[in-house]
């Protein structure tokens, strides 16, 4: 493996991070070349600066790796690829910055994300999305660019209702979550505050899911990206559960269909073929009574796949199901993985 | 407190049972004088025959008591009321018995909710309802009675449609509920099951949802119950939380209206006056951006009273919010309860 | 109540600070005159600078208070007594100015509690020990004064351990402790840390836990107090519980006890009384097999009360027990209130 | 593998059953030819007879195996080695007639564990008590054998000891544990009992720990197994954590020690090599402040090693550590499946 390509990770201490760390330990095509973190860590062994929360310890090959500054000057020149699992806050600034020096940043963060010049991708959903990179780099000029992984809520959401808008076109989606802890990060929400007990809020959430579906859905029209069309309502909660977001779903589908039709749909959904990330099953469909579970089923197909399930047609147009998936994998750092993926097979870094 | 009602409570030793004695505990009206449970109980005092999980001790003045058999004719003839919680298997023939010995059960248990001429009650709501029991007599020829409390996720769920029903009219009602291990009874929910996951499945418990609410929400035409016409569809799930159920509601009404008519409706929703566990506000509006919470707002107006949050109007006639209760208080023992302080006020015992 | 003593709270929006607000409502001795927390929160009305954690909303009486700045200087001067629940950053430089000031300070904070001229209290157990402040005023020339409540941990231990000190001696006790996460504060413990997990580390905890013992059960003599001489070891550990401290408990007495001595000199220890935070019996004994358990029994005596039970004589002289009690309110607010209340009483405010 | 021992699983749909369908899938000595379980399951392909909760789906080589009655002249001729992972009440009975039969039993369920011709094995640790089965088959004329695996608890326990014992003797160990929901089986431990909550009680546990400790650690004299002399106590207690128990442990040694050679010990400790499910190293030193933690080191070596830290020497001769390990894995069915590995490889089977 020694001709892998050289890749950093911004923000490689936190929750999003280490779930990077972990998925790129091994990895075929890419190796992990710099660690980036905040200053409290800098300087530090990645051994020493992490609070590693995944079980067990840090992979060998980067644990005596020195954590570096998330500054883009910072950044080793041959590096090509950047995952960037920066919080909001800082995200912005830097990843523009590496963009300039030259860098492909895969970002998980979501500043940027609704820019019409900015590719957000799912890649079993849009991949034809990346074409937008195109544009970006006439408009803003950049040596380098950005790529953008959604909202986790959003992957697994979309990646349930691609199938549908394909076969039956959708008109009105209503969606109520219960999602993990480990979303808003390692100190996101105290343990005083969501044990027995659901908190109905998470801010900017619901936001982001009905804008990022709709653009993720959305077909691609020269230069920038027409969202589709149907209506969508979003209502986000937290649960006191580790890892994985649940989510109600009731769609109103534009033609009618049995439920055959729609598990159909759901099981002939494809997924990428020779990706590492890539699981076989994107969608995976239970049939039992009481499946998807949180704690059961997050896990599926390593974290990347999504499993569908309660799945009932009240009427021919009126579907209600229960989608589950895993809010750092498949909702984070997986997904843009598996973006990277993608780029390094078709040769866009 | 001499002259108290003589109350018997069926099903003493369970969860909702402990409510009940818990709730009766010092009542300005009704005296427990009749507690009874399973053979494997029964001849035992209730202080040891119960497993008592409400925190501290039970009640002194019911500690002593014998516990009997859940007979109809082991109920003692100056009992002038009987609660029952027994579990749906058993509770049809105890209470129908009851009812022909010439009792007057309020009953939390399933069977008979539906029932042409069976009266399911939230006080507030539809106390009217209350006349069917001179059809029930008719048709039935029982000395006694039978009146029915609702499934908990509906008694939370009506209390909040009401008086939007009222104001605005109702087309079509998306529900999808986050509820308590405690409503599946002390036994219903091991912890190796629900711990860090969320399980989307709850027995019967939608169509519960679907068919009571309609009725209890419906008119009273002569010697039946209209339905409320609306169409509603519920997703039910069990999260790690012990009591309290939280419900995303989304309400489209059949009139347009204001955020501020939506509030003023809520808030103007009028509680009983003068009854022991009628709380002021039925309904409780919680205008923070994280309110109800599941453990914060569960036992607002003692358990009585429900908390309505998160309302946005997606466009006039499109209402979304979250309405939470406790399910063993309002859900169960609490509304059985309130029903029977209605009874006895209107001299119905 | 219009003669009430006026108090000032210091750190008021924090856990232990809403803990001591929700005591002091309708206080018969004492009457909230000032708030104070950190810059962030100085300025508004209390209810919003809040987030209020305790379930319902903070008292009516205190809401619309302006919140103060924690500074010596900004204590009104009509306030007789300060209770601080500052963190231990910044308690010292704080209490001291008061004490200097003139204000009697009675605080729950860690700094100071090992001094010589400090007293450290457990009222039903040492409130002899508060004759140090004379020793204290000599010594510091302070105008006010500075009194301590104990670690959480070690004001319940200290509860179960008096009355066998008392009668049969103590030679070794071992501890091990299950402690619930508001115990390190609202922030303390992520949620992503704590679920489905156990954290043996608490800092600095341990040993508190040592040292604060042995100086609470330890003999006033003159100026100074002579620690009680029995070896104590302690191993703290997080749960993921919300409140309620469980400890387990092997005690190596220095005389030989039957089963009857333990349980009697448990229960003939005598609460205080006339004072409106002292429970009747500070300790409790849960003679059922599986009890004192957390959530049933924290609440106990109102927080106030321990509970002890699984107690076992493996030999004359060896015991084992279990002690239970409320971090939040015998283990902080609470007993820091109590405190006030003998010296209210006695005079010394 | 089409050599492999035909085994059977007896209990194999319980939870300590599915965790031996689990590790015995792809096994290369063993390969599932029966499984077993009550009426109520009997006569169904596993799959639909099983609920299977450790994530997932069943191993697809046994989801089409038809479940068989856990009754000894069941259990086809074929079969060479039954696991058993039956509950006590019904265990006794079915293996003694399977080892009447002729089978070779190694067992998890707690009847026989104590008798004198009954090997109690942690194979890392008292192998060489395997020589009892020449005494129990004089004995009993069985024309098959049974072989026990310990309490859950005392497995982890006595592993950490173990190395303790060897250098520095032991006079006396006080235990306090914090045991995972798992330990109790599926149904064992309902949700409403423990979350947010300790339960200070696990029925006969502290016993099992305190004898089963002495026989496993002791020597074998002939015909029987001579107890180690030190004297243990245990107290054992339920936290709402789903696997992994957490021990604290304070040990008297016999002779002085410094941390260096207790360190030493413990990382000295040998594997056994070969095995397919023996870990490298059996105990796993973690030298940071606040690990092992149960959801981080549980799965430590696969489940089978286990984890101390929080090593204190209060005096040359009084340690004091924390010790988890994965209770269904090392503390249940790895450990046994262990112990038939060395019965393969030593041709006992």
């Amino acid at each position: 493996m020694a001709d892998r390509v050289k890749v950093a990770v911004l923000g490689a201490t936190g929750l999003v991070g280490q779930v990077f760390v972990k998925l790129l330990s091994g990895h075929p095509f890419f190796e992990i070349a710099y660690l980036a973190a905040s200053e409290r860590s800098a300087g530090k062994r990645y051994v020493e600066a992490v609070n590693w929360v995944l079980g067990g310890d840090p992979p060998g090959e980067v644990a005596d790796l020195t954590v570096g500054l998330v500054k883009p000057d910072a950044i080793p020149g041959d590096v090509e690829l950047v995952f960037s699992a920066l919080p909001s806050s800082v995200a912005l600034d830097v990843e523009v910055g590496a963009a300039r020096r030259g860098f492909t940043v895969v970002s998980n963060a979501s500043p940027l994300r609704l820019e019409a010049d900015v590719p957000l991708i799912i890649p079993e959903i849009n991949w034809d999305h990346i074409r937008l990179l195109e544009v970006q780099r006439r408009r803003r000029g950049w040596r380098g660019a950005i790529v953008k992984n959604s909202n986790c809520t959003t992957a697994i959401l979309t990646l349930s209702l691609k199938p549908l808008l394909d076969r039956f076109g959708l008109e009105e989606v209503f969606v109520s979550t219960m999602q993990a802890v480990s979303g808003a990060g390692y100190r996101g929400v105290p343990s005083v505050a969501i044990i027995d007990n659901i908190i109905p809020f998470i801010r900017n959430e619901e936001e982001k899911v009905m804008n990022e579906s709709r653009k993720i859905l959305g077909t691609l029209r020269g230069d920038h990206v027409e969202p589709a069309s149907f209506r969508i309502y979003a209502t986000c909660t937290r649960a006191p559960v580790i890892n994985g977001h649940m989510e109600t779903v009731y769609a109103r589908l534009a033609r009618s269909a049995s439920i055959e039709d729609v598990l159909a749909a759901w099981e002939e959904f494809r997924g990428l073929e020779g990706l590492p990330t890539a699981p076989a099953k994107p969608v995976i469909v239970r049939r039992e009574a009481d499946r998807p579970q949180t704690r059961l089923d997050r896990d599926a197909g390593g974290g990347m796949s999504v499993s569908v399930g309660r799945y009932t047609l009240y009427s021919e147009r009126l579907l209600r199901y229960i989608v589950l998936g895993h809010n750092l994998v498949r909702g984070a750092a997986g997904n843009t993985i598996l973006i990277a993926e993608m780029m390094y097979r078709e040769g866009l870094l």
